[in-house]
């Protein structure tokens, strides 16, 4: 199976596990769940799901069921974005190239759909029937800490937040990132490690990967922010500098920062030496974010 | 122990825990863990972790570590409440005599405290450690779906918002406070027997008891606001009839609320008849509901 063959199949057992788990449309009370739905299903590239995936392929391929715990993750990255995009946030009117969830269906419902998905995440974790309760017990642990405020996702937001107002440093971007978009990323990874029953020393291995590609990641979103235009990117471009937020390229340049993500993928190929050939979807992964385009 | 003394040091240890799990003001980001713990230790009643801890005593008198679990579900209450009174929702002002969060640190702010609220409580559960992984599991699900959609207070809140528009019947108001409250109250008693390992039997019992108690303290909240004067609640009173809000008393007349708020305390009761005097406790709270002021 070619890479964009392997993608695109696992893009369609997460979307049928978001499907399922999801409330339909048609449920009570429709409104949130038409909200809900409506970001879940807005062409989203699905990477935490696939790299929560195959970092459990690396160690037992097709667990059968993990696409349900990759899914949460999803729900995470939706509820983070749905949030965001709010007037009081990032105030952006496009997504993905369509518009914001709160200018749809409004700020109110907005703020009730990002809760409901932040919920649903936690629900589907607990109800995951082909792992044991311990295993459960450990994703939740996982998403919740990379979510939360300490090292997680809103403590990288309120740091970002904050930051709009102070001097760039690198200290100051390592710290944004590692939290705001990295934690996440090294979660997905890792829960895929902790649903496949990975040993102390492949949870490592996996961890540095996640690490690696996750700071890769947010170095070259940065770098296609400042560089590509708002109809390739679905968003409003260059606005990381309007808003003065801190960026690689604010901190180190357009030429440093591409070194630098060049680095990541060569320390995330670095982390996966000890898992050889099975390895390699990992490979493929770190290298399609660096190589991306949008 | 009178009732008042126990309420006391119940709501003394929920409150430890409460301190214990809340990152500190001096952690950072300081901005977001101020946020929370300002709406946190704003006053709030306890109400939610006593039942809890209450429900968890018939069974098995104080359960080790039973406060932290009861903790959660006033972490989910504050962010609910957090969300709830912000501007693009009931755009509250005061709350328990005090400014609301936003009013405070902002609506950033105030959304993102209220995500880490809720995100914390699933953290907390997971990490219990007095409790099998089993047990830990059932109360993430239980906490999951009285906080969801379906049946649950986002539905509810959804509802409620959806209700000021519609003409005010019996079913719609049953069905906005039995998720709105009523999910998570339920929610409370039930996670207090699962907590302390109750049999079924046990558990059919609690959450009788639970529907009751929360069904009467929805209905004497509606006519708290109707009748008693801003000082007193410490919010905005008699806001339900300005905003239109579908409420008992404005279905059913304030005399048949009360009526049907005493009926509500004597199914409660009824239901707590297998636990003989071990319910002592669950059938004064059910009292207290029905005969408080504020």
């Amino acid at each position: 199976m070619t890479l964009k063959e392997y993608l695109a199949a696992r893009i369609e057992v997460v979307d049928q596990a978001l499907q399922r788990w999801v409330p339909a449309e048609s449920v009570e009370p429709e409104t949130i769940h038409r909200a809900m739905r409506y970001s879940l299903f807005a062409g989203g590239k699905r990477i935490r799901p696939i790299l929560c995936m195959a970092a459990s392929d690396v160690v037992h391929p097709d667990a059968p069921g993990i696409e349900d715990a990759a899914a949460t993750l999803e729900m995470i990255h939706t509820y983070s974005l749905i949030h965001d995009d709010l007037p009081a946030l990032d105030n952006d009117d496009l997504r993905r190239g369509m518009a914001t969830n709160h200018k749809v269906f409004g700020e109110a419902m907005a703020i009730l759909a990002g809760d409901s998905l932040l919920t649903l995440a936690f629900q589907v974790l607990s109800e995951l029937s082909e792992i044991g309760a311990e295993q459960r017990s450990r994703l939740v642990l996982e998403l919740a800490s990379a979510s939360g405020t300490v090292g997680g996702m809103i403590g990288g937001q309120v740091h970002d937040i904050e930051g709009e107002r102070m001097t760039p440093t690198a200290e100051l971007l390592e710290k944004i990132h590692r939290a705001k978009t990295g934690a996440l990323l090294r979660a997905s990874v890792r829960m895929g490690g902790i649903y496949a029953g990975a040993s102390a020393a492949e949870m490592q291995a996996l961890t540095a990967y996640g690490e690696h590609a996750g700071l890769a990641f947010q170095i070259v979103d940065d770098i296609l922010d400042m560089e590509e235009s708002s109809a390739a990117l679905g968003k409003t471009a260059g606005k990381d500098l309007a808003q003065q937020k801190i960026t690689f390229p604010a901190v180190y340049g357009l030429a440093e920062s591409k070194r630098m993500a060049e680095e990541e993928r060569q320390k995330a190929h670095a982390a996966l030496e000890r898992f050889g050939n099975h390895g390699t979807r990992l490979r493929e992964i770190a290298d399609l974010i660096v190589d991306r385009k949008s």
